[in-house]
């Protein structure tokens, strides 16, 4: 770890195209099997659409209808071939392959998390069920402050090899996730917290019994028809930055979208993620819940298995990643969007609505005309 | 850095095929081209194989007659889309891709690398040429003992992120070979030393205005007919460890042993390397210069270009890396032998004769008859 802080803006622009050079990562293998083809269908994004795209410092961005390419465009450095730093996209690339277990009954999601990971039993995730984790309605102490050195975000990061590590630092992600504390009652709030999404990996690994970079990449990665290998940044015990360390190439985000929004369905027509399991993520979380957070930009939006609902008449609903990430996800208009972005800030509500507006536009208005 | 020793054994029985996992890496893309496609013709390797292969700490060996597989098989959980590393078998691999600078007449083999790299002018590389530096007749102060805290090599590895760095240490791999000494005259004598192969890495980036590891995935990676993306490791400042930390499949592996045995010439029939490169590497080195060092192993051998020449009568030439990698490649009889191990110790000449004795048996008797 040699740059203090990579992820900020200038650097970012960069830093994004390269985290495998910053970070030691593990390879998730695209496997042997054949690759989901697309076909090329160019189509125009409207008359604004350039502005908005250099003004969100877009590292590249594709639109799917089905397996056509109505739009892909790659600047700031960005190729075809170039993996991109997912950031929280990588909690519903996570998400998909969790349900796997959630599917096979390997996990139950009504169960406290310590029944899977017993050393977590005197942190906040004790008594915390597995929905709630996937729900992000766990009532932990975890202040999401990416510019603050003392917040738990940051020390998240220096455990898991994002940072420089200061001295008492906890030496692997699983020693940090046992320090978290409870800071109420669950259920109650939706509460963005990175650590919900490594606490998912954690318990994979216990049901599985394998590391899970290797179920990432052999029961997910393996079987969407991705073209390229991705990768995932380690910590000092080999265990991945799950909640957003994964780097993809654009169209195979965009492939990811594809399985997800054909109910779970890969490139052959074999289950890759369980039906159920997006079925039940697209009936969304609890609206009472997200309010205060999501209100603004999805006034009847809500939160479910990591992705994000936007509650809007079509049905779409999205991962998102700081600084500009996002798989966007319309089933009225079956159409999918991925865009890698190195946004200057971390998170705004400007940025966000700015984005969803876009999308929203694009699959509610140029494509697919209400 | 968190695995203190990770390459001798036996940690690398694990580490050298999750090397991306220890130190940051860069990926070197195979680009969107065709695959090299590969035809199955099992052969037997004689009844002595299955012992070597289990005493030698065999992770994977392919067997290929022009494009027929031979054999092919992987032990100790390595897969055919496993990375591996490739130590010292990544200074050949280096030369392909330098090969093509001089054949263009960017590099001229004559002159000094001052002419190139300035701020080597005061080291042992001031006056040397660049041929020099690719035979590895530098006479450079450069103690490659593995086990010695205070040698050259292990700063060389700390210097470029194989290894926690000390108080004093240069900060990358730039600054440490500016530092090395000339020990007598060079052009003499043939002294293995892994600071060359980042020099002609460092020439490369001079000449071609671009990092070492772009020109590698651009120029040389993405023209193979690779299956996968390579990967080799990078120091603080990005720049990779080009004498040995390149990460490749085993069938990648062969197939560019398959492009140098055919003169340079790629999957499509296109020049990869200039054939006058691997002519000129073919012709071998200076004997007399190389006696002390190869004699017990090879007569006749030498060295040239980064590549080694058995001086037998097939004129077989090979690449080879400490703890076991070899590219082997047999004019007479068209076989490419890729191997890739994880010894416990890096080198010991009983190994090294033993490997070369199987090759030459196989390529002199099993699969081509004399």
């Amino acid at each position: 770890m040699t740059i203090p802080d990579w992820q900020s803006g200038p650097s970012n622009r960069w830093s994004f195209q390269h985290v495998d050079e910053i970070v030691p990562s593990v390879a998730l293998s695209r496997g042997q099997g054949p690759v989901l083809e697309l076909v090329e269908a160019p189509a125009t994004l409207g008359p604004d659409a350039d502005g908005f795209l250099d003004r969100s410092y877009t590292d590249g961005i594709i639109v799917l209808r089905g397996r056509e390419v109505l739009y892909e465009r790659y600047l700031n450095g960005m190729t075809p071939t170039t993996r991109h730093l997912l950031q929280s996209v990588s909690k519903s690339v996570c998400s998909a392959v969790f349900g796997q277990s959630v599917g096979s009954g390997a996990v139950s999601v009504d169960e406290p998390v310590s029944r899977y990971v017993p050393e977590l039993a005197e942190s906040a995730y004790g008594d915390a069920t597995v929905q709630q984790v996937l729900d992000m309605t766990v009532a932990v102490q975890y202040n999401e402050d990416y510019t603050n050195p003392d917040s738990e975000v940051q020390t998240h990061e220096r455990a898991g090899g994002w940072r420089s590590s200061r001295p008492g630092d906890p030496v692997d992600t699983y020693a940090f996730l046992a320090t978290l504390k409870k800071s109420g009652e669950h259920g109650k709030t939706f509460s963005y917290c990175s650590a919900n999404t490594d606490v998912l990996a954690w318990i994979l690994e216990r049901v599985t019994g394998r590391r899970f970079a290797d179920v990432l990449a052999t029961d997910l990665w393996a079987k969407i028809g991705a073209e390229h290998d991705a990768s995932v940044t380690v910590d000092a015990s080999g265990f991945p930055m799950a909640n957003g360390g994964m780097n993809v190439t654009l169209r195979d985000l965009a492939r990811f979208g594809r399985v997800v929004l054909d109910g779970g369905t890969g490139p052959d027509g074999q289950t890759v993620v369980p039906p159920g399991w997006v079925a039940d993520t697209r009936r969304g979380g609890d609206r009472a819940a997200a309010a205060e957070s999501m209100g603004d930009v999805h006034p009847d939006g809500s939160y479910r298995n990591q992705f994000w609902m936007s509650g809007d008449h079509h049905g779409c609903f999205y991962g998102i990643g700081i600084y500009g990430q996002y798989v966007w996800m319309d089933p009225a208009s079956d159409v999918v969007v991925a865009k890698m972005s190195s946004l200057p800030e971390a998170d705004s509500d400007a940025n966000w609505a700015e984005h969803v507006a876009f999308f929203d536009h694009l699959t509610h208005g140029v494509l697919a005309p209400d």
